[in-house]
């Protein structure tokens, strides 16, 4: 049995205990969400002002140049370009993931059409993030492409000869399984198909190797595991080898080879320049920045290990201990376990599911303070489950947080507090 | 000949001298580049440090719902639906104008592949915004369909029997010239075209009456004449008897009917409300905001006028002036008016053509603290003349500024500085 002092010591001695100073987090309050909203780097206050009172108020138009606008979605694609295995230049912050998800889809047809112009599907997960799907089916309906859903388990099967590309999230929002990218990668391509990831619930997360696995298209998320506040602008990486091939039809100034010649004619800009389209949130852009930062100062935190690697062992460390105290503490009330045990196919979050009551335990815990979420089933197997969504993002987490979440969820339970009313009143956005 | 003591009593007079004060401008600044960013709002600051501190840090993800985030497109989109001549409820602030016009151009073809399918021509200005026709000249070429581009005289001869969609920029970026929306409104329909307009430099700058000029669709920008800061957030509006007939490509879960059913299955919500896509930057919304209550506190200015009829009257005394005072100041210089004299064609701006310099003109001025801008010809015609650009918004410019303006727009000529080396140093952005 793990005890309270156990965590204790394990805080003691974490390597990354410091990194929870970079952030403002309310009192009162564990929070095991990060996975939907990342929590608010401190210097994301001043820096913001800033970007407000000097560059737009007194800049104004000249903080183009002056502040460095016109270079954001580059400087922090960079970054971020370290955390996920990919070059400098190959990756920009813009626009929404389900919008540059749009735009790599588009890519990946035209490259599909023109080089495999017989392949006429598109595989994903049934159990994908919905919007990748919706996403997926709008372009698949425009280009004369077939949309097909299918479970995790039954993947193997679907890498037929008329595959052109094959689009997944690399880590479940709902589940928290984590798909072997390497692996997963080299059958798309050994089918003939091209391979796009999504990396919402990886960037900042687990450690990615797009390169490495020679992946063809990412995109991914800014204010998940990246910190960057709420709906700051998402990411989007083209393997340099597709970069210039074709462009896509979100074809805005900022993606012109020549933005400021006005040419009534798209020349597009070679490599990912061509993925941004119009005028991006500038201040939201200013705050991502923040929230990279706040993930790039892992880098110094274990000799020798890169940013993820710390994150990572700290992450799996976290979620160990999560899994292990609900068994611990919380058997007989019949929360099941749908997270990968096996470190290998594990994100960092845990997902519990219950037959009944999930969305009122949930409001239980966060009136206490423990903040996670609430997912709703639907369809059949592991998706129609009812799941609490618990985030451990080890920049922020303590063990001991891990250990009163528990707590406070083994008391939900055994009290029968999480059947009163109050905890079921439905809410606009859960 | 209009004196300084002219413009000090026009000042003294005006009804909405008082709106200057929501402003924070810098010192020794005139500001003629509200066309291009909008200058801030001084709630703005206050705003946008408590949707960082409060809503982002101490409220977390319970703010989707605490602070409201989850209905911003639609709050702020009904505060833009007044400046427009829309209803209620036929707006969203989102994106960016560039996806926002990919949006309702696909939505356009869509119903035009169903009612007209015979026709198979997309008309445009050949001098309009280019990144308005590097977005046409994509979905037409996915979609089958050709772009045209005319000149904005010809139109009339371009309506056509096999016209679709007439996309078109109400005010002229570069000139100022301002067409008749109700007139071609009419015309392209009168030929059985769908009329798409770009409202970028009219919302806020001039009176617009889309659903009075029956217009079917609409896009425009936030962070021009609406003041929301660097990149804000886009608009877009349908009108109703079309938002429900087709759903758009970029169909993210913000647009669907139950988003938080997380059905794999895409169904548009009713009206407007589909032409969301993904999660928007909250706290660049939250600073547009603030830019929307900043116009629309012209409303109680002058009695019985709406916030756009008093903005509008001042804004055609500024340019009338600014025009008079270079025609009595600068004459000899080779300047040339591009901007139409008469008030019926004229948006907010003046924009002057010079045949050499007019570069290295403005960057003078600039040093002067008089900021305009300067936009490089290209093509022929009128489009060929470099032009020097100067924003007029009424809600912060006052009479005397423009008396300044081309005060030093005078000296700069009479005394040559614009030649020195300093002014002809190329900028990335301009």
């Amino acid at each position: 049995m793990t005890s309270l002092i156990d965590c204790q010591k394990l805080d003691a001695q974490d390597p990354l205990r410091q990194l929870r100073d970079q952030f403002s987090l309310p009192d009162g309050v564990i929070y095991l969400d990060g996975n939907s909203l990342g929590a608010l780097p401190r210097a994301a206050a001043a820096r913001v002002a800033k970007a407000v009172t000097e560059e737009w108020g007194h800049g104004l138009i000249r903080s183009w140049n002056a502040a460095g606008w016109f270079d954001l979605p580059q400087r922090l694609g960079d970054k971020i370009a370290t955390l996920i295995g990919a070059s400098k230049g190959t990756v920009v912050a813009t626009d929404t993931t389900s919008i540059n998800l749009y735009k790599v889809l588009s890519a990946a047809l035209s490259i599909a059409a023109h080089d495999t112009p017989l392949r006429k599907r598109v595989v994903s997960e049934r159990s994908n993030f919905p919007t990748d799907l919706y996403i997926a089916q709008a372009i698949c309906s425009e280009r004369g492409y077939q949309l097909d859903l299918v479970e995790a388990g039954q993947l193997a099967t679907a890498l037929t000869g008329d595959l052109a590309v094959l689009m997944l999230t690399h880590v479940n929002y709902r589940s928290g399984a984590m798909f072997d990218m390497q692996a997963i990668t080299a059958a798309a391509h050994k089918a003939g198909a091209l391979m796009v990831w999504d990396l919402a619930h990886s960037a900042g997360a687990v450690p990615v190797e797009l390169e490495g696995a020679h992946a063809d298209f990412a995109v991914g998320c800014g204010y998940k595991y990246l910190n960057g506040g709420p709906g700051a602008p998402a990411f989007v990486w083209v393997h340099p080898k597709h970069a210039d091939r074709f462009w896509q039809p979100l074809a805005g100034w900022w993606g012109h080879a020549a933005p400021f010649a006005f040419t009534p004619d798209y020349q597009p800009a070679p490599g990912i320049t061509r993925y941004l389209c119009g005028t991006q949130p500038i201040l939201s852009m200013t705050a991502l920045e923040c929230g990279l930062d706040s993930v790039l100062a892992a880098q110094d935190c274990v000799p020798g290990q890169s940013a993820m690697q710390s994150l990572r062992a700290k992450s799996l460390a976290l979620t160990d201990l999560f899994i292990a105290l609900v068994e611990q503490r919380c058997a007989g009330h019949d929360l099941e376990l749908v997270t990968p045990r096996a470190h290998s196919l594990r994100g960092s979050q845990v997902g519990l599911a219950r037959k009944t009551g999930a969305f009122a335990i949930m409001q239980a815990l966060i009136s206490r303070g423990v903040i996670g979420d609430y997912r709703a089933g639907s369809g059949e197997g592991d998706a129609a489950k009812d799941i609490l969504r618990f985030g451990c993002t080890p920049l922020y987490l303590r063990f001991t947080d891990v250990w009163n979440a528990v707590e406070h969820l083994k008391q939900v339970m055994e009290s029968g507090e999480w059947q009163r009313p109050e905890h079921n009143q439905p809410q606009a956005v859960t």
